[in-house]
């Protein structure tokens, strides 16, 4: 991190010893792959768009995020953080977190019910702006914490589940302040979704299981941004890749990139790996368990653990092992054929793997702080609404991130320009 | 094909001879990869929903436009076709076409002046409806024949090029009807553009100079939906390939699918074959032509033969071979090095192959077709501006080619279905 | 071609008019893609190791074929050249040959007889020396020209097929003189067999049918050099690829890249496009060609038209339409499905496009031309039998190859040779 | 395992507790991907085909190397193993495997004294057979236990590395009994080393570092079968990939599929992510550590430690953060660079990540067990030298596989049997 952008964490003051210093070596080592966001941190601690101003975030509680909590913290904000997910906090990073002045309530495998009580301590700061990542916070927020509505002047959502949700709210009118679907960024959508969820979800089942994928048939649920990066590092690996989808737009254009679609009921019967991705629920469900081979691997990297019917699972296993690897489990059913869920169905990327590489996370954080600094300064003139960033962020985090790979590219000339604007020339 | 679609030319009298005949077995080979357009040519032979129209079209005069144009006839139109390009006429197409009592107007090779009087002769039907590729007809009718513009409900563009210059004519109040943006549907851009646009260029470099693409440097300008198919089966074929941009967040898309990303002024010395797919003029200069190796290729995939600057080219040489090869000349510069351009810079898929691939026609004529059948049932509500093909065109286009592909999908459950509309699930 | 390989080319007289010219254009341009076989003939120019050697060859009459000649005869050899493939004889390069002294006797399109008659005339040189593809000129020298088999000292192969026979007649002790395996060089085998059939087979095939390939099923039979070539083309257009094989090692290879392995008879069911590379015969026959699919392409591109059973497919079919699209002869089944054959079941990429771009051919007739001076130095000493190409050659040609792209590779240091060298560096 | 190999492990004694249970579950899960192995275990079992044999091994002591050794002892042979590798070894594996009644000479992360030590013990069993990694223990049996020399009938040897060393030694005389050389065979090097080194490379590199790979630029040093391996996973994870060479076949071959091929020295200014694999020394020394960004990464995937010259990196380096990540040091330079070497310049898939993949070792071990029973009929009849695993041990390992998989594969016909051996077939 840079000098400035420390700045907003230097009230540091305890030490929670050895746990800490292990977070701040796992940020630091973050921080480097975040160029971009480094540099809008160095701006923000200069410029402090967000003096003032209260943050309650649900994000998941990883290095990366540490690393957009300190520009916002040198933004100017206060911030009360708590987890998205109750698998995915790393509680290194939670605690480096706390020595820097920013109240954290997470901790790494609590149930549900902490889970919710954690999101209603972040709400406690009173907030005016939200950051969320799947809307549980905006849920409570609708329902069980209407009193804190009046203080909030908007917020940002950090996925496509999310946005869906939002929207189906929107479309309802019970959405009381404008959220900026920080997902459907270009630079989100494109790179994060694609290249983050697609390496970090191989990453994950190669950890768990320590499988050769080269000529296993790995089926992939869901062709959407998120899919087609996990399908494409599947083939990548030397993966055979089935995909299924519900779009027919979506499930033409993989089959014209060349893989093999189908519908589940089939997949099932030839899948080795399984992989959803889709946003939906029971994607996979008993009827595809029943058909499964043995052996066969089923991992989710969608956003919530629902896209595996992990209840049908339970109910077909005659015994369970747990543990059979790490973040892996053996259901053996009926008919003596074993299947390895992978961790519990939830997040397969965060779990067994690290998650997004903070390359990718430099770019969507950048966009989530860039619009965080835009919804600061124009919420006021915002209605209720789902919202899409400014076009002008992603052009801005791009072209930093650009820089610092050292990538040039062109520019237009004037004649270029002159010819785009003009509709009368001929051919 | 289908003997309904076949209903619309029934009135063919005159055969030209032999050269009808070639046409119509080009059209036959080509009806064959077009399954979707056929079922819609054989709806609309039922149903009839462009009785009494006046259609003006100016396209590529390919066996593929032909099809469209037999659904159109079929569904009731009365219809007159320019070609869109010079180079890309297909005269035997042209006589087939003739034949089945549409008015032809349109020669292989013809100059300028002929190309402009084509459109011309088109636009004397006195068009109700207009189809545009590359928005000269639309230009001419605004600039020249305004007197036509009082019949006309509204039309179709099917290229990226003709929609910029259509929004730009919007955005300076000059466009006088409503025009539906084909070209941005899914089914156009994800593929057309890209997997069409992808092979053929392709093809017509291999056509065009026979040479080994493993291992060699192709240099891609632009990354839009055709760059992504050039670089994509440029990749394919073993090559090296270097991509150019303007948008910070397209090149930054290249650099993380593993492209090397560079300014033109640094690509123009290493790349073996360049081809240019921008949109734009001028991108290969004087400049670039200048660092260029011994053997460079230069080929076009853009709408318009501006993206090279060819008259810098024939400034530079001291010698041009003409016909080296089919569709290539050898420009010979000062300094000795020899430069070979294909297509004279026109866009080499048409030119030295046979264009996009009838299977991928099937699906943006599709598009077109359903979009004229619903301009003739809506254009009356619409104001003047550039409209985008309702969305369950798409969906319908893609459906039935899945059909016909003899691909099955997932459909939602109605769990599903309920999930999606609800935003009060939690995690 | 060098000045000095045109040495040997120089007592062209008459020029047979434009049809020599045209095939020189030819010569020319595929002479710009063969620098190492130019920077050889050169050498031979001055060296004149084949001085007062006869050579009867019996090769592709092409272009890259044109160029070897001229470096042999720059080399000092007398050569006379017929056919090895009815099908690939370009007329103007024959033409072209003849104007420098070379003796052909090849004509594009010649029947059985004729082929024949042209393969004893070349060997009417009473050859020291001969050159042979596919293996019948050496055949006819074991069988019907018996008594020219003294003054023959040795010669070379190009192909697989012909190495499989050669093999044979070597084990029953039927082989005369040493043959070298010139297929069998890396840089043969690698590049040639590879990349070479790999990209014309596909562009033979999308001249012949302008299909697009992506999406569609490609069923390659056998997956040797070629097939993986042919293979590897296909998935980079987009198509998804079958592979059959009958040797297990193989297969299980090919599973492992990715690719689906099934035998013919599903393979057969589920494929758009089949392409036959097996050096093998009746890989396609009657019980497959019973369950294809409608509209199903068959190719081949194995050395011999013998590895689709096309009389069994005459018999099946009810109609053909020959030529429905160049090279492209559709079969309508009793069933009423169609079945098109590409180029009479013959070489695709040699009939329906140019055979292996010259790039390529530089590195397999640059090992041919120093395995002549090789066996004009050494034969003498050599029983009958299948040599390798030495393998300095391979280097050799690979080292002017990266030298002729510009591209430079690390030498070993001293101290690495050394450690290569020694066994008792421990770990 | 199945109950037949486990036949050879049954006189398992004593428990070491907790870490022999951990490591028979981490050989179970070994064994399920390891059918092939299994098969030959059962055979072996009944057969016994190694009674009274006593073999030492020096193998990486992980799951894979104890199914193995299970199949060994199913076979009739008294074993002792020590570790190829004091990085490799898996403590709970080895507990498991003294259980077994194998004597086990290995611990992780000892010293190079105790290194040596442990072969020393394992060669105290007087060996008939030795099976080794990397030529230590016959270099050692040469030079330092030439007593035990008159009882050794033969040996297997698994690496490239291990060949080259013996090959050396056959050529100075001084091997002194038969090597057959495992690693040689088609299925170890095509499919172990390419597609076990390949991912396991990569694993081991995202493990320790969490880098995003989709954009980095990716140096390849060495491009044979691991090489190519390492290269392909690091394209389909989405990098750049350049490859240095010494080989001009291998450089060429790695250009013409598409790799950017450069000499180290360039390539050392370009590199993100450098990955030694070429068998010799120094592949990455002081003058191309001199040159490299800011935040490269070093990793080796060679057998031995020397490829990085991690001496000169030391004496280079101001400041050294060990542990900076898992696996992970980071050396800071003079000019304030800082490089990061993965796993101290050893194999980087066997110490960050897991080695090569169960269903990979499956194919090498069941070949080495295959050609340790044809040592053991046919070694009397053997001088001594380096032999090839015989080519039905490969057919058969691949024809399991392929059962196992679910793959079926084509049977040649009588005729096409005929045909392959007839040379007497015309064209």
């Amino acid at each position: 991190m840079s000098a400035e952008a420390a700045a907003g964490i230097e009230e540091s003051v305890h030490d929670h010893g050895g746990m800490a210093e292990a977070g701040e070596r796992r940020i630091g080592w973050a921080a480097r792959s975040m160029p971009v966001l480094e540099a809008i941190g160095a701006r923000f601690a200069q410029d402090r768009p967000l003096d003032g101003l209260r943050i309650a975030a649900c994000l998941h509680v990883t290095a990366e995020t540490a690393v957009v909590m300190g520009a916002l913290k040198a933004g100017g904000a206060e911030i009360a953080l708590a987890a998205s997910n109750p698998l995915s906090t790393q509680d290194d990073v939670a605690a480096a977190l706390s020595t820097y002045g920013i109240a954290v309530h997470a901790r790494a495998g609590v149930d549900r019910d902490t889970y919710y009580r954690h999101i209603h301590q972040a709400l406690d700061i009173a907030p005016n702006i939200v950051l969320d990542d799947g809307c549980d916070l905006v849920n409570i927020l609708h329902t069980e914490r209407v009193e804190l509505l009046d203080e909030v002047v908007g917020g940002c959502e950090e996925t496509t589940t999310g946005i869906i949700r939002l929207r189906q709210m929107a479309a309802e009118n019970a959405l009381r302040f404008p959220m900026v679907a920080v997902n459907d960024t270009r630079t989100k959508r494109m790179f994060d979704n694609r290249y983050g969820t697609g390496q970090s979800t191989l990453d994950g089942i190669m950890r768990a299981t320590n499988l050769l994928l080269a000529g296993r048939t790995v089926v992939v649920a869901g062709f959407g941004f998120c899919g087609r990066g996990v399908a494409e590092r599947a083939k990548g690996l030397g993966a055979r890749v089935v995909v299924t989808e519900i779009d027919p737009v979506k499930a033409l254009d993989a089959a014209l990139q060349g893989y093999d679609v189908q519908p589940m009921g089939r997949a099932a019967e030839i899948g080795d790996v399984f992989v959803t991705v889709t946003g939906n629920r029971d994607v996979i469900r008993a009827e595809h368990l029943a058909v499964m081979k043995d052996g066969a691997v089923l991992a989710n990297a969608g956003h919530f653990d629902v896209e595996i019917d992990v209840r049908a699972l339970e109910e077909m296993a005659q015994t369970v092992h747990f543990g059979i690897r790490p973040n892996t489990d053996e259901y053996v059913l009926d008919n003596g054929r074993r299947l390895l869920l992978l961790a519990e169905g939830r997040l397969v990327n965060l779990s067994a793997a690290e998650g997004h590489p903070a390359a990718v996370m430099d770019m969507s954080f950048s966009a989530q702080a860039l619009a965080v600094a835009w919804l600061a300064q124009e919420a006021a003139g915002l209605t209720p609404g789902v919202y899409d960033v400014p076009p002008e962020v992603d052009v801005q985090v791009a072209r930093l991130k650009l820089g610092a790979a050292g990538i040039e590219i062109d520019a237009l000339t004037s004649e270029q320009e002159d010819y785009l604007h003009s509709w009368r020339v001929g051919s």
